[in-house]
C-alpha cells in the first residue's frame, strides 16, 4: 500500500503525532462517504472542465507549443495545480480511469510548459526580465508551492515522478535564484514555505527547508512594502495578532509550523501560539475566519460582523490546514476542535451539496442575495475546497509510538499502521447526527497499545464503554481519552456523546451579537433559511431562552439532516415601514408565535433564495434586571 | 454688500427657496460662532501650513515656472481648491487681512499653472498626450469642479475675478473637449456637475448647464467599466437605490439636483426623490453615510457596522450639499432635519475642538485605536469640513416670495433681504443645549410676509408665543410652520421646543443594534466615552429601558456641552477570559450597579484614547415574553 499522506510528519523531530494515509481509510457513511463520492462524480470532472473551458490547462499547452496567445491572470496556473491536488487524493482515495485519465493529461501538460532553467508560471513564460520582480503582486512564489503539493500528492496518489521531477527542477531553480546568497524577497501570498518543507520531507533535501525558513524570515523587512495585509509590518516572531489577508496570514503560519516541526525552533511555537489565541478572538461560530471584504483580511478581536462576514471559503480550508499541524506539534484537543467546526460548518458551506457550486464568502446572515457560483473570475476557493474534502479521511486518524489518535468520527474501516503492526480500526455511527460511536479494534494479533479519542469540546456529557463495562475516568470535553489495555481481535468501545440543541451566546463585544443566540448540536451550527419558516422573516425571530428545541432526522431533505424545530415569537419589522430610528417608546413591538425549523448552516442555499440568519434575536434571561 | 451664496438659487427656475449669503448671518453663540472663529484664527491658517508643507501649493508655482519636480498626486489640486473654497466663505463671513494674503497667494500660484489652451491640472502639466484619457482612475474632471467652486466663492467674497477668470477658460476648454460632438466620457469622481451648474449660474452661460447635464448622461453606458462603486452600473435615471462610493454617489446626487433646479427635469427628480429614500435606510444615526470600507461605499439597507463603520467625513459633508439642494427644490423639512443631524454630529466629528485635527472615518464604537490625525495623505477631508464650516452662516435661512424661512437654530443677528427690503432678523437661544428660541423681527418697515419657522422632528412637544400671546395652530415635528402678519419693528415670538435626553431604538433588521439604544437629546447624539467613565468599560453598559436620564450643562467641559448622566448597569466582559462563544447557560452575566456620563458624540476622541460607544445595550421592553 502506498502512503498518500496529507502532511508527512513521519520523522519530523517535533511532532508528536503521525500521519494515517487517505487511503487508509474507508468512509461508509451518508455524510462524508457521499460528499467523497460526489467529489469523486461530479466535482473533480467539471472543475476539469472549467479549467479547460477558461483556457487555464490550455495555458500551460500554448507556452509549450510556444504560442503566445496567453490568458493573463497571476493566480491561474495555482487554480489547476489545487485541482492537481485534489484529483490525486480521490485517485489514492479510490481508483476511478476517468481521474486518472484527466490527471495524465494535466501532468502532462503542466511538465511541458517548464522552462529550461526550470521556471514555471505561465504569465511570464515569454517574458524573462520580469520574472521574480514583483514579489508583491506576481504569484509566482505562490503557485511554484501549489505546484510542490500537487507534485507530492500526485507522487503519493500513483507513484509516477513526473510531475514531482517537475517540480524539482522548479524548486532548485527558485533555490538559485534566492537565498542568503542570492536575492532577498519574501512572497506576496505566502503558500510556497509549507509546500518547500513538505518538498523536503518528499526528498530529503535539506536545501527546500532552508529555504522555506529563508522565505519566513525574508518578512517584516519591508521588503513587502511593510504592508499589514500582506503580514510584512513586522517580523514573523513579533507578530502578536492575526492580522492581514486571512489566506496569506493562516498559509504563512501553516508554513511557520511546518519549520517548527522539522526545526523545534521554539520562538517560532511561541508566535504560532500567540496568534492561534489571536485567531480565536477573530473566529465565526463556524469556523470562518477573515472577517473583513477590506484586504480579505482579519478584523479586531470580536470583528465579527455577519451579513458582510467576509470568512472566504479558502481560509476555512486554510484554518483546517494550519490546525492540523499544530495538532501534529501538540496533540491537543483545541486544535482538532477548530478543525471539526471548520470542516462541518464554514468550510462545507463552501460547496453546493451538488459538488458543483461554490462560495467563495460565507455569510452568516444573508437577505437571499449570496447564491453559490459555477466559478469565479478569482477561482480559487473551488479547488481549494474540492483538495481539503478530497484529503478529509486522512484527517480521521494519527498515530504515535503509544497508539492510535481518534480525531474524527465517521461510519468507515480503516487499516492503520501502528509500530509496524497493522490494526483494522472500524466505527459504526450516525455522526453527526447522533453522538453514538461504537468502534472496532481488530488488531493483527493481541498488543497492548492506547487508544486516544477525542471528546469534543461541545459534549458536556460522555460515556465511555469499554467491551461492556463502563470506564470510569472522569473524562474532560475537548480532551483526548486515552485507553491503554492489551487490545484483541474485535474488541469494542462505545462512546456515547450526548448531543442535543443547545443555545450558544457570543463575548459581549461581539457586538453585532448582543442578545443573539445560535443554535448547535454537536458540531452543527444550525440556521434558519426563509424556504422553512416561509410564515415570517427569519431575521424577525425572537427566541425564548427557555425554549424547548426539538430534533427530527430528516432523511429526503438535504441529503438528510437533523432539523431543529421549535416555538418561538417573531416580530413584525414591516410595521417600522421606511422609518430607520424611532424613539424606544414608540417601537413597534408586538410579538407573534411562531413555529420554526432550523438546518445545518452548511447546508443553506441549496433550494430556493431567500432570507437566513445564524444569530437569531434573543431575550436576556431572567437574572437581568 | 455683496452676496457671498453657498448655492445660488436666486434665479433657478425650479427652486421654491432663494439662498441667503453667508455674510448675512452673524453667530453670536458660544457654539457655531466659537467654531467659526476656531476655522478663521487655527484651521484655515494650519491647513495652509499643511498644503504649503506636502507641496501641494508648490506645485502650482513648479507647474508655472517649468519645474517638472512635481509631487503626483491625483487629487492634490483640489485639496488646494477646497481650502480657497473654505478661506473665501470665512473672509466674506469676517475680514481677516491674513486669510485675505494668503488667499491672494494661493490664486495666483494657481492661476498661473494654467495651461495656453486653459488645461489646468498639475499631475498631467508636462504630459499632454495624457490628459482626458483615464476618467475613472485621474480627477481631472473632480479638481476642476473644485476650482470652479473655490473660483465662485471667491468672487462672491471679494469680487475679484482673477480664479474667476481662470476657471472660465478651463470650463471652456473642457467644453471643447467633451459634448456630444466632442469626446464621451464621464467623470470617474463626480464633482463637476454641480460645480458646472453654479458655474452657469454665475456667468449665465448655458453650455455649462448642458455640459453638466451631458456629463451625468454618460454615466450608465459602460464608458466607467460599468463599476458600481463608480455609478456606472446603470444610467442614472434608472438608479434605485444608493449605492457605490459615497462621496461620489452624493456629490453626483447634487449635481443631478442642481441641474433639476435649472431645468425642471421631472425624470430626475424622481429618480433623487427614490434614492434619498433608499438613502434614509442606509444612515447612521449621526447622519454618517457610506457604512462600508471596501470601496468607501455604500452598504445594503440597514448595513451599519458601529465599529467599523465608514462613514467618512467627506461623505457627511456631501450629504449637507445634497439635503441643501432637495430643500431649495422642496422646502420640505425633512432635509433639514437630515442637515441638523449632520451637522451636529457625523460631520462635526470629523473636526477636534481644537480646529487642527481631523477624522477620515467616524466609527460610532472604538477600542480607542481612532484618533484625529493632523493630515492625511489623501487629505480630502480636512478642507471639506472647512468649506461646510466656513459657510454654515449660509445655510441658516433662505426666503421665498412669500416669506423668510428659518432652518437652524444659535444666537445671530442676520439682515436678510426679502422682496428688496431688508428685515433684520435676531435669535436669542442657547440651542443645541436648550430648545428655547427668541426670534426678534426688525422689518425696515412695516410689512406682510410670513416667517416659516422649522420645527425638527426630534421635537415631540412645542410651544410657539408671538408677541406674548401663544400659537394655537397644531404644529407637527418635522415641518416648517407658517406664521403670516403684520410684522413691526421689533416683533418677537418665542419659540419653545422641549428638549429631553431619549433612547432611541433602530430598525430591526440593523442586525447590530439588537437590543440597543442610543441616546440623543434634541439635534445632539451621545456617546459613553472610557474618561468619563473610568470605572467601567463603555462597552459593558446596560441601560434600563426605563432609565431616568439627568442632563446638566457643564460649560468647563469640551468647550461647554449638557452630559448626560444616569444609573444603569454593567456586566464584567473580563470574567468571558478568552472564550469567544459559550452555551447561553453558562454565560456569565453578574450586573453591577454604575452611574455613567454621556458626552456628545461629536466631542469624542478630543481627551486620552479610550473605548467609546453610541449604540448601547439594553434589555427589552417589559411587553416581551
Amino acid at each position: 500500500m502506498s502512503k498518500c499522506v496529507v502532511v508527512d510528519t513521519t520523522k519530523s523531530p517535533w511532532a508528536r503525532l503521525r500521519p494515517v494515509p487517505v487511503n487508509a481509510v474507508k468512509l461508509r457513511d451518508s455524510f462524508w462517504g457521499n460528499r467523497i463520492e460526489v467529489l469523486r462524480k461530479v466535482t473533480i470532472p467539471t472543475q476539469y472542465e472549467e479549467l479547460e473551458g477558461t483556457g487555464r490547462i490550455e495555458n500551460f499547452r500554448k507556452v509549450a507549443r510556444g504560442d503566445k496567445d496567453i490568458i493573463w491572470r497571476i493566480a491561474d496556473d495555482s487554480d489547476v495545480y489545487k485541482w492537481v491536488e485534489a484529483a490525486a487524493f480521490t485517485l489514492a482515495y479510490e481508483y476511478d480511469s476517468n481521474i486518472e485519465r484527466m490527471l495524465e493529461e494535466v501532468v502532462d501538460a503542466i511538465s511541458s510548459a517548464q522552462d529550461e532553467d526550470g521556471y514555471l508560471f505561465t504569465y511570464y513564460a515569454y517574458d524573462k526580465r520580469s520574472r521574480w520582480k514583483d514579489l508583491i503582486r506576481m504569484h509566482e512564489l505562490y503557485c511554484a508551492g501549489h505546484l510542490f503539493q500537487a507534485a507530492i500528492a500526485y507522487y503519493r496518489a500513483t507513484g509516477r515522478d513526473k510531475l514531482l521531477n517537475t517540480a524539482i527542477r522548479l524548486a532548485d531553480h527558485i533555490a538559485d535564484v534566492f537565498g542568503p546568497d542570492g536575492q532577498s524577497g519574501a512572497p506576496g501570498h505566502p503558500e510556497i514555505e509549507m509546500a518547500l518543507v513538505e518538498m523536503y520531507r518528499q526528498t530529503g533535501r535539506e536545501k527546500y527547508l532552508e529555504l522555506a525558513r529563508f522565505f519566513l524570515d525574508q518578512r517584516g523587512k519591508g521588503l513587502l512594502g511593510g504592508d499589514i495585509v500582506l503580514i510584512d509590518h513586522k517580523p514573523f516572531r513579533e507578530l502578536d495578532s492575526m492580522v492581514g489577508h486571512a489566506v496569506r496570514a493562516i498559509y504563512l503560519c501553516c508554513g511557520a509550523t511546518d519549520i517548527y516541526l522539522e526545526t523545534g525552533d521554539e520562538s517560532l511555537y511561541n508566535t504560532l501560539e500567540r496568534l492561534w489565541r489571536s485567531m480565536m478572538k477573530r473566529m465565526y461560530i463556524t469556523g470562518g475566519v477573515g472577517s473583513r471584504y477590506h484586504g480579505e483580511a482579519f478584523g479586531e478581536d470580536y470583528e465579527l460582523p455577519n451579513v458582510r462576514a467576509y470568512a472566504e471559503t479558502c481560509a476555512a480550508v486554510a484554518n483546517v490546514m494550519w490546525n492540523w499541524r499544530m495538532l501534529m506539534v501538540t496533540a491537543e484537543a483545541r486544535f482538532t476542535d477548530v478543525i471539526e467546526t471548520v470542516i462541518y460548518n464554514g468550510a462545507l458551506s463552501g460547496i453546493s451539496l451538488d459538488g458543483r457550486h461554490y462560495f467563495y464568502v460565507n455569510p452568516l446572515a444573508d437577505r437571499g442575495r449570496h447564491s453559490r457560483q459555477e466559478w469565479f473570475r478569482c477561482a480559487c476557493c473551488p479547488p481549494n475546497i474540492a483538495r481539503l474534502l478530497a484529503s478529509l479521511p486522512g484527517y480521521f486518524y494519527s498515530t504515535s509510538s503509544k497508539g492510535i489518535w481518534i480525531h474524527l468520527y465517521a461510519s468507515s474501516t480503516s487499516t492503520i499502521e501502528l509500530n509496524g503492526r497493522i490494526v483494522e480500526l472500524t466505527q459504526e455511527t450516525k455522526y453527526p447526527w447522533e453522538g453514538r460511536v461504537k468502534l472496532k479494534v481488530n488488531p493483527e494479533k493481541t498488543d497492548t497499545f492506547s487508544l486516544f479519542i477525542r471528546i469534543p469540546e461541545w459534549c458536556e456529557e460522555v460515556k465511555i464503554i469499554v467491551e461492556k463495562k463502563e470506564f470510569k475516568r472522569k473524562v474532560l470535553p475537548g480532551s483526548y481519552l486515552k485507553i491503554e489495555r492489551d487490545w484483541h481481535y474485535g474488541d469494542t468501545i462505545e462512546v456515547l456523546m450526548s448531543m442535543k440543541p443547545t443555545l450558544i451566546v457570543s463575548h459581549p463585544h461581539v457586538l453585532g451579537n448582543t442578545d443573539r443566540v445560535a443554535i448547535k448540536r454537536g458540531p452543527i451550527v444550525y440556521c434558519l433559511e426563509h424556504i422553512d419558516n416561509p410564515d415570517f422573516d427569519v431575521w424577525d425571530i425572537v427566541i425564548p431562552p427557555d425554549i424547548q428545541l426539538k430534533e427530527e432526522f430528516r432523511s429526503e431533505l438535504l441529503n438528510g439532516i437533523v432539523v431543529v424545530r421549535g416555538r418561538a415569537f417573531v416580530i413584525d419589522s414591516k410595521r417600522w415601514e421606511n422609518r430607520l430610528y424611532l424613539p424606544l417608546k414608540n417601537m413597534p413591538l408586538e410579538l407573534r408565535k411562531v413555529e420554526f425549523r432550523a438546518i445545518p448552516y452548511y447546508a443553506w442555499a441549496n433550494r430556493e433564495p431567500g432570507p437566513m440568519i445564524v444569530w437569531l434575536r434573543s431575550i436576556v434571561p431572567k437574572n437581568n434586571p
